[in-house]
């Protein structure tokens, strides 16, 4: 078991008719809000309505149009100026995780007084950070329960993670209900999303029982939940359960005392969806399978038979190898049974940059030092199987 | 799936040598501490100097001899007293989950100019608690992630939880090291005091998928860890395992949106160390199984038979009312295999004075809304079951 120095301060406040509390913790916080969200589906469910008569008395300045794979310019650019404009005091994000990655870039930036690309980076440290709530609409990213924000930034083909533990919510409001919407496309992709969060956790060289039970919980429940939501997609229920295993993804909870493991699945996709703005968890849900196979071996091989056995219920006598093998078709098949398309090329991906694609990853992710260690020609490999 | 309202905002340093960074932490907060501790254990561990040392620069005033099943007086009301005298900034509890209680009860008191029992009894809000910080030395209770100390006034037999938002320890230092000196009776203790904080949110009407595999994962480690703390004291990777189980019992994250359960058997074991002085985690085992099979019902049935079959993996194949008798026995056998005393008597309790406590529980502990409602002849059939 790992050392590990751990703290989440985000209070959650979970359930039905949970923004009703917003007016209360923001009026704690400031009065000069910045309004960030995307691109209308939160009027057309009546939240932003809602939003502006809850907060009546607070100065609210807007910044709509934040895109998913949230970009540096224009986003992050406008929102510190509006933030610095209007001497804002707090960042309510109303959106999904795209939405509240782009409030944290902003939020670590603004106070700063040089070019924010240089906090996002880390060049400079973030010293100071306004202080982010939010109205959750989409079950995925677990960016309402994380300190790390991922920016992307078109001209350079960069997509890149911002961590700082200033920018941990203070307050996420998680309504099960605002995701009723959700289409089924974006439904699945959150699942496959807060799946592979999960999994970029389990499998690590040295995982605690106690770990190992969680990330296997967390997988079952995405999994039965998710089609639940695809079923009936009001099912408040399903929706509800969806939504809190997804919140629980990146902020360490499922794995803490496990080693690292590198993020491998996730580095690999922030190269394709830098590269051609792809939805991210239909490319973790490409690439996790090929990855899978990639790093099956003798050494990797009891944790893919735990896999197996505690995720999927594989018959435990089968020999191991059999059982791993089935364990990487039936993650394949769940993706595959909640309508994610399977192969690049079905989201407009072929050989063409896969080459530089591989040699960018190689240079700017570290998978040198991952679980399996990944060199290029083992991602350009990954990528070519998942074509 | 229940709507909660959630936070969790203390920092946990986990690990060997955790507490080199102690110094660090403290001096954000302030140089007069107050040092809490109990029975001398952490001078005969040598960590009592390491503190002195590594806190060479700051005021330390003391309050040695906290016992188990902290005291109202004289603990508490020295602590405050000290506080007061000294104007001490911050707790620092070297100890188990006792010494943080009365820390607890300490913090939120200090600050009060009427009587700590006011504010314990919640008959006056806490409206301000000096900050803690903690060295955990024992693996059990989870005081060292909630918001509770549990206090005992002796001359009434109350034993009581104290809660507050504002007693979460600001840091809690966990070297699981500090453990290799804990008796095996208290190693046993501790044990079935985390596995039914488990339970007492595992066994309720409304629990989800995602929490069932949360508790059923807790209870599995710390069942494998305790066998294997017991067969080698100095096991570093199972003394860690526990600690951390024990350590998420009482915040909340293992049943996030569960209905609440009323925490019976913790309801019951608190009136038999308040009339007896019993080691607390002794209690809650002999009480468990015989509330569990007082409360198995067609009702409850289910509950039991998924907990059988997760937990102790009995054979689904059975008939449910088999599975769920084999679940309570296997209950019982492991705390038993462990060392456990099984029976009231073994650990000095008659029966004179089991209607006399049934009668204070009923009327002080609410279990008539309890996940399965207990009256006063319930509980008084459930105490004569573990004489």
């Amino acid at each position: 078991m790992q050392n590990f120095d751990y703290m989440t301060p985000t209070r959650l406040v979970f359930g039905e008719n949970a923004i009703e509390k917003l007016p209360e913790v923001m009026a704690k916080i400031g009065r000069r809000v910045l309004l960030t969200y995307g691109g209308g589906s939160i009027k057309k469910m009546g939240l932003y309505d809602r939003v502006k008569e809850l907060l009546a008395d607070f100065e609210i300045t807007e910044l709509p149009g934040i895109q998913p794979n949230p970009k540096y310019d224009p986003s992050v650019l406008e929102g510190v100026r509006l933030c610095k404009e209007n001497n804002i005091d707090v960042i309510l994000a109303v959106g999904g995780g795209s939405v509240l990655d782009c409030s944290k870039a902003i939020a670590g930036s603004a106070k700063y007084d040089g070019d924010p690309w240089d906090i996002i980076t880390a060049k400079v440290p973030t010293l100071s950070a306004l202080p982010i709530v939010d109205i959750l609409t989409l079950s995925a990213t677990g960016s309402e329960y994380d300190s790390c924000g991922v920016i992307s930034r078109t001209e350079t083909n960069d997509k890149l993670a911002y961590f700082s533990p200033l920018v941990y919510p203070v307050c996420s409001f998680l309504d099960p209900r605002y995701t009723f919407s959700v289409s089924k496309k974006q439904t699945a992709a959150g699942c496959a999303d807060a799946m592979n969060h999960i999994m970029e956790q389990y499998f690590c060289e040295d995982a605690t029982l106690l770990n190992d039970g969680f990330c296997e919980a967390g997988l079952k429940s995405l999994m039965a939940n998710a089609k639940a939501c695809l079923a009936n997609p009001e099912d408040y229920r399903a929706r509800a359960e969806m939504m809190f295993a997804c919140t629980l993804g990146c902020n360490g909870i499922y794995a803490l005392g496990n080693s690292p493991s590198g993020w491998p699945c996730h580095a690999i996709e922030h190269a394709l969806s830098a590269y051609y703005d792809i939805t991210h968890g239909e490319g973790l849900a490409i690439i996790t399978p090929r990855w899978m196979r990639h790093i099956l071996s003798e050494r990797t091989l009891p944790r893919f038979v735990k896999y197996g056995i505690n995720v999927f219920g594989i018959d435990a006598s089968l020999p191991a190898q059999e059982i791993a093998e089935k364990a990487i078709d039936a993650t394949y098949a769940f993706f595959e049974e909640i309508g994610i398309p399977m192969h690049l090329r079905e989201v407009g991906i072929g050989e063409e940059r896969i080459d530089e694609m591989a040699h960018h990853i190689a240079v700017n992710e570290g998978l040198d030092r991952a679980y399996v260690p990944l060199l290029e020609p083992d991602i350009a490999a990954i990528l070519r199987a998942s074509l």
